[in-house]
């Protein structure tokens, strides 16, 4: 997998929240894919279906997302530091996005914790 | 582990580049830690001799780092996107630590690739 096709995943992700777009998550995620946002909470989602309706839920509450540097293309990975505005609310994560062999995300991680929000 | 402790760690790496001091290195890592750097290359370092002799080759070629943004914490990890100084050169990667329950990084995974460095 090329590096413009892991830079064109992170584009895409950052254009599904613009436009509130759950057909771009299907496009992005493997039907098998697993989210764990953030990482070593609870909030681990399974399946396509469950990663749908946790970005749904995102959507709806008008989060938009900027890429705060140049994502870091590593392997079969991107790694990209974001900020996600919610009204006031800005979160800042990092992302970590491991693709499979048909260029599918398999595998998102999200690390940011309460010291990376500002309200 | 508590928030200020895992930065404290990534500090410490900072610091250990700035002393060129693998003492610092191995208070930082656990003895059976595995670091990857880049992800996807095989530059996989296991063990604490191995990711020392890793360490001390970046230490004389008199590699700086400097953390670009605020490091995110995450459950038992830390990501940080910061650059690595080499004379002129400038490398980018985004680290994960992920620490074992003794507070010691267990797994050092660097995400970057040729895009992430200027001259």
């Amino acid at each position: 997998m090329i590096y413009e096709e892991k830079i064109a995943a992170v584009n895409k992700y950052i254009e599904a929240f613009d436009k509130q777009d759950l057909n771009l998550i299907r496009e992005i995620y493997a039907d098998n894919a697993v989210v764990e946002d953030p990482v070593g909470s609870d909030k681990i989602f399974k399946g396509i279906d469950d990663i749908c309706a946790f970005y749904k839920a995102s959507f709806e509450v008008g989060a938009k997302l900027s890429l705060n540097e140049q994502p870091r293309c590593s392997g079969n990975t991107v790694a990209f530091a974001f900020s996600v505005q919610v009204g006031k609310m800005c979160i800042q994560p990092i992302d970590v996005f491991e693709f499979d062999e048909h260029g599918k995300v398999i595998s998102m991680k999200a690390y940011w914790g309460p010291e990376n929000i500002t309200q």
